[in-house]
């Protein structure tokens, strides 16, 4: 298939420039961590490519502006401003996790300190916000209303994810909830602020946030799935890497929620102390699919972005774009990082 | 001298209600969490007196709108999200200078951990914004865009701030710049948004703002001399707290670009390896004190507040509210915590 990266030039081009010129706007040293971690420069501060990520949000949001009026250069400022958040919590993030590598690069705490990675999220942070600001009008206080109370369901989320780690049974419709608030609010926020900048009725905007949303959750089972058989060359990240890490993914709750007898085996290997060695980590892997951890991921991942088109059908869209999102839908549940 | 404490109790209740009801709208841990730090309740969530800040900042919000325009109602979700911002940035700070205490009780990161405290500030960060938001117009707009380059000004502060100490001289120069960034830009943006709120005239905010700014680098001044010589039950930190920090506070940094002989041996104990016991402690205020840091501080503070009122002087302003401002100005230069 068309990798997406592939596609979308112009829009990719529009929302690279103004991340670009916004982070410019962050005090100096913020500045150059900055360019570190969204891929431009190396940990010296010398041109580097690669390591940008997907950029998926973003483009989310121009393609539902596009959805609505066929334009999307005025929803920029928004697809930025939701990229920003999504990479201050990334960056945030890391540092709870102790996680030492994203995107096949040193994570930003790992290489310039737990102090310059909490203040470089608090300046994306704020900076998504003087962005949206910069639109003014009460407009701008709508899309600024709607990003606050989304990182507010970011934190939830991964304070829900924290608390996940300190206990041994955790249920899938609150496994589901977790995913929802940290992941899917983000990407129903993204499409949410391309149909309000795109000037969208209520209920273009409803359906464009349920696509968003639906999308979202989708992109989190595969992520979930990714993070126990992705190719660790393709993910960035290590063979096994959520089961190393004791993660109660969708896919390991839903193995534990199972009645199979090899819950109970899984369930011992999470609960055991010390590390998970090699073998124990593969042996992991086939327990969770042999519950039918990995289907059940499967599954869920394309009823929901089955469900995430539907919620675009007879909407008052645009066709053109509406065959752009669900192409987009499509390729990131294709996706193999 | 009355105490600001007794003053302003309308003020402060508006204050304290929309503070509270804001809070409870945060996932229900960082809820918790929020409680404890703003001395609403003890580590175990049981109710508790004391250990809430000053209100310096909302205050300063208030008063700025009965200046414009005699009435503060209006401008209550801006003072309260000033109010936010700042404990926002006291969290985070306390997680990079590993302070152990504030207002007299264990910090947020000490009782709750690290990750709890990454989110309750990025948490109270983005309620800040949603409560700006939901003034809703334009007006909201202009607020968010001031309050989030504020933030970058925080940021910048801070940055400075730990960067300086891993450096032997810091200017005189730099040193109030970082001061004027971490400090005086917040307390400048308090103002600012009590009389753009109040429907202030370009120059009357203009006013206002010069008057926040120069008193929030004298309040940097007096809060960096009780760093020194501040009494410990009155402050809630140990006795010569920045000393035992090498803190390149201003009264230091002020001693040590002085030509007097003293000079060298207070770089030499900044220089030196190792903690410094107590002998050395009092050793090193008197170096301080001998190379002039303590006069230049005293004199600067009251200069400053001195040159804060006079922003105030014929800018059309109610001559009630200016009399409060500058009875706040004054009994912040007379603090004794």
């Amino acid at each position: 298939m068309t990798m997406l990266t592939d596609r979308y030039a112009d829009e990719r081009e529009a929302i690279d420039t103004e991340l670009r010129s916004a982070v410019e706007r962050l005090p100096a040293e913020a500045s150059r961590v900055a360019a570190y971690h969204f891929g431009w420069t190396d940990a010296a501060g010398r041109p580097a490519t690669g390591g940008s990520g997907k950029a998926v949000r973003p483009l989310l949001t121009l393609l539902a502006a596009k959805a609505v009026s066929g334009g999307w250069r005025s929803a920029v400022p928004a697809a930025v401003a939701v990229e920003l958040v999504h990479n201050f919590s990334l960056v945030h993030d890391d540092i709870i996790d102790r996680d030492t590598m994203r995107r096949h690069r040193p994570t930003v705490w790992k290489v310039f300190g737990t102090t310059d990675a909490i203040l470089l999220g608090d300046a994306m942070h704020a900076l998504a916000f003087e962005l949206l600001a910069g639109t003014g009008g009460d407009r701008a206080a709508k899309a600024i209303g709607q990003l606050a109370s989304t990182v507010r369901s970011l934190i939830e989320g991964q304070l829900a994810d924290t608390r996940f780690e300190e206990r041994d049974r955790i249920g899938l419709a609150e496994c589901t909830a977790m995913s929802e608030a940290k992941t899917a609010s983000l990407m129903g926020c993204a499409t949410t602020l391309g149909a309000l900048y795109a000037g969208g009725t209520s209920s273009q905007i409803a359906a464009l946030r349920d696509f968003g949303l639906r999308l979202g959750l989708a992109f989190q089972h595969i992520d979930d799935l990714l993070g126990i058989w992705g190719d660790p060359d393709a993910t960035g990240k290590s063979v096994y890497s959520d089961l190393r890490n004791r993660k109660k993914s969708l896919p390991v709750v839903a193995a534990l929620a199972s009645d199979r007898p090899e819950a109970a085996e899984l369930a011992g290997l999470y609960a055991r102390p010390g590390p998970l060695d090699e073998i124990e980590l593969r042996r992991a892997a086939e327990l969770v699919e042999a519950c039918g951890g990995r289907s059940a991921g499967e599954v869920a991942a394309a009823t929901l972005t089955a469900s995430a088109s539907a919620a675009l059908v007879d909407a008052g869209l645009r066709e053109e774009a509406v065959a752009e999102l669900n192409e987009l839908a499509m390729s990131t549940v294709g996706r193999t990082r």
